[in-house]
């Protein structure tokens, strides 16, 4: 049997070693972020993940969630219960900021606490994860009137949060959103329409659900000009604070899905009785906008997904491969009962997750950061810079880690063989459940076109020349590290760096002159540029590990560890960046060559 | 809705152009091999797929298969009566021995045929494998008496057949086989153990089920020396051919499947009433030997499902992204509604998927063609190399294309969006379905280092010089053609058989003196092998194609597409092969280094 552990050291070494945690809790308002305190935090944290979320993960998945008669959801047994202690322990105001009672962290480590809800229990952790955005687009854009009324109880996770944007013609064309949202003489609006995919839109956790929804106005322009914000509760709100008439949005149903069988994915019908009564946020025609500026912090989470089920599939599989015996390990002495991780490919398959593992987290953790220093730092051009470089990442962090965790999660089925095919070993849910992260948020061709049609062609491929500049530094120290790893580290990099900065060369270049090319290649681009960005990371944490076993300091075990995964990502992913570079570069004849009718 | 199309023109354009069929039913048993009746025969075998199998298969998925309380078990709705229509219309015979009632065809017919097969209802198909398999075994090394009884019936289909290797202790480790033989006195014997992963090890389509067993007689040898094989049918058999007594041999339970639902996978108990009567296949302690010589076709057979489920999920992928319109595609008119197969990485990941299927069908055809040869050839030397080709060959073929048959059931979901992850809509299925198969007959590490320990190292790596050398062939004819695409195929190959080429003999330099510092490379080096024999059958479809386009014979149409398959496989997936090339070369270092309690 596997149990979820929280991977505490490494989640520490990247906070503390790549991701600045100590300069982050000197920002403006961190001031309770101290080392101390953070190490708590994720100690605690990671017990939760371990005693309660992670023995529910199966139960959610055989039970799922189901509709009642009454329109309402059943969640899987314990569900409930186990969200209501993650509410009391203050785990959903963890990040949230002080003034509607969170505990205001840093992102930085809501990203690891987030990772462990994710390891241990997908399902669960999204609906926390939705919460958070619907306060963020309150919280941003609200009246006062909105936010003293919902966001108090959001961030406590008395009431949980909802994003409705999706209907059966609107998925990733958000300008094709239908449903309509009629001004009424007392300021709200009226609400019709059919959303569908809504991620926890119905469920029986807590009295009451708040809903984000996209709507159009009667007369607002077509396209995505004409797309307005509103809360839509699932009971209207008295003036005291409590809770007074069911409104009239309806689960008319439940999606039956491939994974995250305990998250209730509901098709939501606003308005059949009448009219759901809306209370619209910030202006009239701006929802778009607003919702963008959430979306960046929900692709980071769905990112955090990713990594939290490739670290569970993990773990999952070396407890497997260090019970199974299986053949003899070549070069073990005869009639040694090894485990298969003695099996040199076992191991590359160990090493590869692990490797990924570790570089996903860091450069997630990394954006964090940048995050929190975009928000907090004094200085403004640091804000600017480090703001650059988080929307930079965001689409990297999204796009590449849920690939990753997928394929992660593949490669932990594959270690455990016949049996990984098994459900009841539990290998198999982890596919099942990943297999959504790299659509919801945006699919990965969606990320892909962010990150060149938008972080690179916007600013000319600025925020990527600055990165690709300080990946340069990051390949100098390693080769005068004077270490035979660090080396062979930097001498994948610097081509891996080189490959990323000529495909970048090649977008800026062509973005506007010739698109569909570009365009062929997007995806491509991605991956190369998140196997580059994640394998800089483990060069940095290479030079940190180096330099603590040339001084003895720390754990010598961990610090090789490190040493080696940084070597086999060198090895076996950065290996592939020249050859995505000629796919952006040159690969694009074939894919607007033939007509529709030739597929 | 998508439907099964067997994808006829490629399907023929590969027999005829690639793998010499007009060459093939020259050979000596093969003279009703004519294009004509082949043609026939795969136009009925596409029809059967289409109108049968397919609507069959979500229902097999949705209803699986139960074990019922007297431990008979209850396959889906339909399928008794498809597989009984099957038989009927002789498909179970088809390559089968005319000596025992079959059709005598080519492998290289059957392996499109099976391809149809395994597209349209991968779970179905495995019971007609499964079967071959079983009759492949008696009929090479079973006595007369064995193969009168048992193989008129197995090839009609009015019995089918299993293979009975595994036991919990023992997967890929056949030496660990435990379940006994004991001599009776009137020459059979009584098998008692237990098996496990039995493929259609028990269910309704038929009377009668035989059951072939590796199991160990009292004195025999430890290790992989000392495994015999056994005939142990569910009813015994009559002197007149009719069924007897039944045998004690017991279905029970059934494994919870991720995939392939219809196909029941049991847990058989054999002799716990007393004994249940086996009849030895040829010598004992041969077993292994004999599995050895028919896993080459089980395993090939596992390849084209990898195949069929690949061009099953690209079908339903392409009828997709016809029809599902959303947002606007760049380069298109305002206001367009094209599908979203428009989109620059729709468009790419459709032809990845196209590509791949192709460059895998092409590879595994091939494969098909070389086995006939081996097996038919008039000249000696010519069999030898076609035999030496083909074994070569074959973990490629299972190990490549099966892998390949994943991402691309994978890549299918990503395309339908969220619709994807929906059960109803269907592609998830192949997804499920298709994680099996690069685990069962071996997983792709196995694969791998049979490629390298036994098909390499054997010959000190000559099969895979020739191999390369006459792909080199196809790089200068590419060359020398004169036209773009065909000159940008040229410059991708000849990179891809230099790194593969570099990366066999690193291989064979190594193999004893570094064999685990090998064996950490074996899968990146079976993905190499898999990519660049792809690509060069590609590069031979790309010739072909471009030569009768120049003289205006064939379906312009048809072999415009085949071009561009060729030219987005050497772009998309041939630039992988110098990164591979350095990890197996140079990709060992941290695979070694951390002890089993670093991980």
């Amino acid at each position: 049997m596997s149990q979820y552990r929280a991977p505490l050291a490494d989640m520490q070494f990247v906070m503390t070693e790549l991701a600045g945690l100590d300069e982050i809790a000197k920002l403006p308002g961190f001031a309770d972020a101290t080392p101390d305190t953070v190490a708590a935090i994720l100690e605690e944290a990671g017990k939760f993940a371990t005693d309660v979320l992670d023995p529910l993960n199966v139960v959610g998945d055989r039970e799922g969630a189901t509709r009642r008669e009454d329109g309402g959801v059943t969640t899987a047994s314990g569900f409930k219960d186990a969200y209501e202690q993650f509410c009391e322990l203050g785990w959903n105001g963890l990040a949230k900021s002080p003034d509607f009672g969170g505990q205001g962290m840093p992102h930085l480590v809501a990203a690891a606490v987030d990772e462990m809800w994710n390891g241990s229990n997908l399902a669960f952790g999204l609906c926390p994860m939705l919460t958070g955005g619907a306060i963020e687009a309150i919280e941003l854009n609200g009246s006062d009137a909105l936010k003293q009324t919902y966001l108090p109880k959001m961030v406590a996770g008395e009431w949980t949060g909802t994003m409705n944007l999706t209907e059966p013609q609107a998925g990733s064309d958000l300008a094709a959103v239908r449903t309509k949202a009629v001004p009424q003489a007392d300021g709200s609006y009226k609400v019709y329409g059919s959303k569908i995919f809504i991620t926890y839109g119905e469920h029986d956790y807590t009295d009451n659900i708040v809903h984000l929804v996209l709507a159009r106005t009667p007369d607002a322009p077509p396209g995505t000009k004409g797309i307005s914000l509103f809360v839509v509760p699932k009971f209207l709100v008295n003036a005291d604070g409590s809770l007074g008439a069911r409104n009239d949005v309806r689960c008319v149903s439940l999606e039956h899905k491939l994974g995250i069988h305990a998250s209730p994915t509901a098709v939501l019908a606003f308005g059949d009785g009448g009219g759901a009564i809306g209370y619209l946020v910030g202006e009239e025609n701006h929802g778009l906008e607003y919702m963008f500026v959430m979306m960046n912090l929900a692709r980071f989470g769905v990112g955090m997904q990713g990594v939290g089920v490739a670290e569970r599939a993990y773990q999952r599989a070396v407890a497997y491969a260090r019970e199974r015996v299986q053949g003899r390990v070549v070069g073990a002495p005869k009639d040694a009962a090894t485990g298969i991780i003695g099996h040199p490919d076992v191991r590359r398959m160990l090493l590869t997750m692990r490797a990924s593992v570790e570089a996903a987290r860091a450069l997630g953790y990394v954006t964090a950061a940048a995050l929190d220093r975009a928000h907090r730092h004094p200085d403004a051009e640091t804000r600017k810079r480090e703001l650059a470089f988080a929307e930079l990442m965001i689409p990297i962090v999204k796009g590449w880690s849920t690939e990753m965790g997928q394929e992660m999660a593949s490669l932990g089925v594959q270690v455990h063989g016949g049996m990984g095919f098994i459900e009841e070993t539990g290998a198999a849910q982890y596919v099942r459940d990943a297999r959504i992260t790299t659509i919801y948020e945006g699919t990965t061709g969606i990320q892909a076109n962010d990150l060149i049609g938008r972080k690179i062609g916007r600013d000319q491929g600025k925020a990527l020349t600055a990165a690709v500049a300080s990946m340069r530094e990051v390949t100098r120290a390693l080769d005068a590290a004077g270490n035979a790893d660090l080396k062979a580290i930097a001498a994948r990099l610097r081509a891996g760096v080189d490959a990323l900065e000529e495909a970048g060369r090649f977008v800026v270049s062509k973005l506007q002159t010739e698109p569909r090319a570009v365009l062929a290649g997007a995806v491509p681009f991605l991956e190369l540029a998140g196997i580059v960005c994640g394998g800089a990371q483990l060069g940095r944490s290479a030079l940190v590990a180096a330099k603590k076993l040339a001084a003895s300091e720390g754990d010598a075990r961990f610090l090789r560890a490190k040493v080696a995964t940084a070597r086999h990502f060198a090895d076996h992913c950065v290996t592939h960046a020249a050859g995505l570079r000629d796919t952006v570069v040159a690969g694009s004849a074939a894919v607007l060559a033939l007509a529709d009718e030739q597929f």
